[in-house]
């Protein structure tokens, strides 16, 4: 667990690249930077290439030929989010693996500024965000697999429980309270959902995709 | 269970309403269903005042005078779905009254064209939506406490068990993945998600504010 803001769900605020390389690692961090900083301060109706090229420092030319536009800019800082060294918490539980996970999540979605609801946002107005904000995700929830094997490999969790709805049951409550429905930060929420979900889980909620439909 | 897109989530395309009313309420219905067939269509950077005048047949002052704008017309449109006559389904069983439920919400987002996640998309963008949005959804979830007091009063639940985060936790991984993470319409999600959620209520996972977090 590296960052306070890299959940499965989230574009860290680009740190330092695993190959920095120069100039053009340098141009890109800086343009990136001032994008996240848009969105934030300005949401995604602030965000212009004019705007994004004055704050980087950079001549607004390079930034139209190396993305083009807005939609561009916004999945390259998903894509770029999705190169960290971001792994799940390790604590010997799932659900406190679940709640830890869930912490960074609700501290991501309810952080000021606002960068990744922002993002979220912006990824239902450009289709180019949107394809990358599923693949960071994507990506996320890959990452967390492990959590779940760990599980089954201490005997946890019933055999054959699939980590992909696991993980996406655990997580979803975050997203829906903070994001769609608009509720207030609460401290329990992201152990609440953990619980939950690592209940259901030890009943056998996530083994096999024939569960109680044909009950 | 009255229409298939009328779960917690969803502004229904208003049908006919408690008071018809003359030639206000069917200017209004007009309006409303112009409203969402342009959503529908080109999602909400095609909604003009305009458009949805000329579609609704009604001049565009009216809409103007009474609506004001996009965000108004998006808020009533959402205002309106909260005065329907919905209710949850009732089997006598708890995941099966979720699984209904979640039904209703899968088709909601997965139907042809995509009204409902044009709606909520656009309440990222318009402030006014994004209350009524809200409004709607804390109406649907009020509405939906039934099934978990009918439970509760049939002795399947721990005593104390909370309606809103059980219900929150058996609905959102349709939002999560329908919405955000862009899946295919999955047959299984409902049911999965409202048996992953009545195991970790019979496990005791929505009593009281205090779960595990003190362990």
């Amino acid at each position: 667990m590296t960052s306070k803001t890299s959940g499965p769900e989230t574009a860290r605020p680009p740190g330092p690249r695993p190959r920095p390389g120069g100039r053009t690692a340098r141009t890109r961090r800086q343009v990136l930077d001032a994008v996240l900083a848009e969105l934030g301060e300005h949401g995604y109706d602030g965000l212009t290439v004019e705007a994004v090229a004055a704050r980087a420092g950079v001549h607004r030319t390079t930034v139209y030929r190396r993305w083009r536009d807005v939609g561009g800019l916004l999945a390259d800082v998903l894509d770029a989010a999705g190169t960290d060294d971001w792994g799940p918490p390790d604590t010997g539980s799932l659900e406190d693996d679940l709640a830890g996970l869930n912490e960074e999540i609700h501290d991501a979605l309810t952080a000021r500024p606002p960068v990744v609801p922002a993002l979220i946002a912006a990824s239902f107005r450009s289709p180019q965000a949107a394809e990358a904000q599923r693949r960071l995700w994507d990506d996320r929830y890959a990452r967390c697999e492990v959590v779940v094997e760990r599980a089954l490999a201490r005997g946890d969790l019933p055999p054959g429980t699939e980590a992909r709805p696991l993980l996406v049951a655990a997580t979803a409550p975050l997203y829906h309270q903070l994001l769609l429905l608009g509720t207030a930060p609460d401290p329990l929420l992201a152990r609440r959902a953990a619980r939950a979900t690592a209940l259901a889980a030890a009943a056998g909620a996530f083994t096999g995709r024939q569960p109680a439909a044909d009950s």
